[in-house]
């Protein structure tokens, strides 16, 4: 349960746009927010964390907040020993790539996503009616970059353990499962509002993989919320095939990236649940009217669905400029 | 027009069954071939080129073969200037970023194809009945090669062109165009029985983007080989959003990707186009039962197209052994 101090239960987050947009109603304005950009690669410094978050927020005015630190982070909190490169992201220098392997790995211990929790409640603390999202990341996407030792697109060390040696495979899924299940669970206890799990990597796998060896687990690390009362997003990227899917693993809200069209997404969904997403991250370095007409065009499609929250459906690419967010959320707000 | 020694008019390659099967026929048996690996990036050496293609041919005992260069070769002959460096591929150090940078390429000079023609003409001397195919890529693959510099999954730069300066970027488009047009149209000239147009990064697009921003300039290059009747496949990855428009182009046949089932691609194709592909790299490392379960599957899902050429549905992975291929060449000859 949360706690009554709990900004979906004190009342500060219950009524914000973003929440009530996950929740399926249409607010006033439509909510807009961007994820943080990584600050730093130091989980142990939840002030410098903290900092970077509240700077983003401030500086965009966007509806909603997570924290800037790698997706990786947790992983390496969990025990498995990964560097962090600029450029380059999280390194792991001793992949996992047999059974044994995975038989190494040990559960996560909640405990070690403390300065996670510690980042929380400073932001939490100053962000008042803004709730803030616990993004964590799916558990083909950890998974998969376990095995491969970098971030790849398409993992194909990892998709051929899952033919190769499908227990393996699943018990890896499971151990990143309850990774992400674990920071999700420490956020929200400390004071986010919303769940989202992203899967970045969807465009590598089948629908019949995903629905068989992954979307499973990725269910395990959304029911490790259990008896949290918070709203949960499942976003993708490269989903197109699986869609549906995404919804049904517990999700009240879907994340489209930019390659399919709102209205298209909503098609596929069913037509009754929220979406979020779908800005191209390319169209941040065309002309204002240009970007403009793409807004517009992406909240037109998005009233197919019965709610939809305005964010990139895609990475912040490194040489954008941090202040076309900002004039985005302004004209998103002011065009509602 | 095919001259009277051509493959196809003479006889040779005319009832071979890979060209049958592009021409919608279902041969005794299932065709299956492989890309010949690229061998070296030196494409003035005619004779190292065919030497490595024919030692792929007879290794593999497919029922087609292709030259083994890199993609980017003919970009280099055009006149650019163009790095090949092991691991890493193709690098442009001076990258088209700019309206003026691309008016600064000239059109190609088909006699800079000299050398691709001449091992084209060493490799049927000695092909007898196997067609070789003449494989080419498609303008958005070179395009956004050339803007990035090099070869990466999501070309955010190249997108940004697109949407900035959209005459830039459909001139590029031409331009990459009349390069893979003039490489085809000279490989088939010089006796290649089919020409493949290969799009790897379809996944990167939405469909809206791909019809009116790409599909225009994939078609210029088909159109490259009027007159010349040597049947036509177009190929793509991630290309399950735009499938039907792949035929579109003015293909024979098309090839599909790992990502989506043969059945669900023929019928998004309506039914009457013969298909090419989709056996998963991933599987060249699974056991023997498996992978040849996953043939199985492959062929079955296959049947709901008027014909079926057996490939991988993505590139080779280095780490495969090429004795897999072979293997599979022969199971898939002893089943059907």
């Amino acid at each position: 349960m949360l706690s009554p101090e709990h900004p979906l239960v004190d009342g500060r987050t219950s009524s914000a746009p973003y929440v009530r947009a996950v929740r399926g109603e249409r607010p006033e304005r439509t909510p807009v927010w961007f994820l943080t950009p990584t600050g730093t690669a130091d989980p142990l410094s939840p002030e410098q964390v903290a900092e970077t978050t509240l700077e983003h927020a401030r500086r965009t005015g966007g509806d909603a907040v997570a924290l800037g630190i790698d997706p990786f982070v947790p992983v390496m909190l969990a025990g498995v020993d990964v560097r962090f490169e600029a450029g380059r992201g999280a390194l792991v220098d001793q992949p996992i790539r047999t059974g044994s392997d995975v038989l190494r790995l040990r559960p996560i211990d909640p405990a070690v996503l403390a300065p996670i929790a510690d980042a929380v409640r400073l932001v939490v603390a100053e962000l008042g009616s803004t709730p803030l999202v616990a993004v964590g990341s799916a558990p083909f996407a950890l998974a998969s970059h376990l095995v491969e030792g970098r971030s790849t697109t398409d993992p194909i060390r990892a998709r051929a353990m899952m033919y190769r040696d499908p227990h393996a495979w699943a018990s890896l899924l499971n151990w990143c499962a309850d990774v992400t299940g674990a920071l999700l669970r420490a956020q929200i206890e400390a004071g986010a509002s919303v769940a989202q799990l992203h899967e970045p990597g969807l465009g590598a796998l089948s629908r019949r993989d995903y629905q068989r060896r992954v979307a499973p687990h990725a269910k395990r690390a959304i029911d490790a919320l259990r008896g949290l009362d918070a709203p949960r997003v499942h976003s993708g990227e490269g989903a197109g095939e699986v869609l549906d899917l995404l919804a049904g693993v517990g999700a009240n809200a879907v994340g489209v990236d930019r390659r399919l069209p709102l209205d298209v997404a909503s098609e596929r969904l069913g037509g009754g649940v929220p979406v979020q997403g779908n800005l191209d991250p390319a169209l941040l370095f065309a002309p204002v009217r240009t970007l403009r007409a793409h807004i517009d065009d992406v909240i037109d499609r998005g009233r197919d669905a019965p709610a939809h929250i305005v964010t990139l459906g895609g990475a912040l690419p490194d040489e954008a400029d941090p202040d076309v967010l900002t004039r985005i959320a302004e004209y998103v707000h002011g065009r509602a």
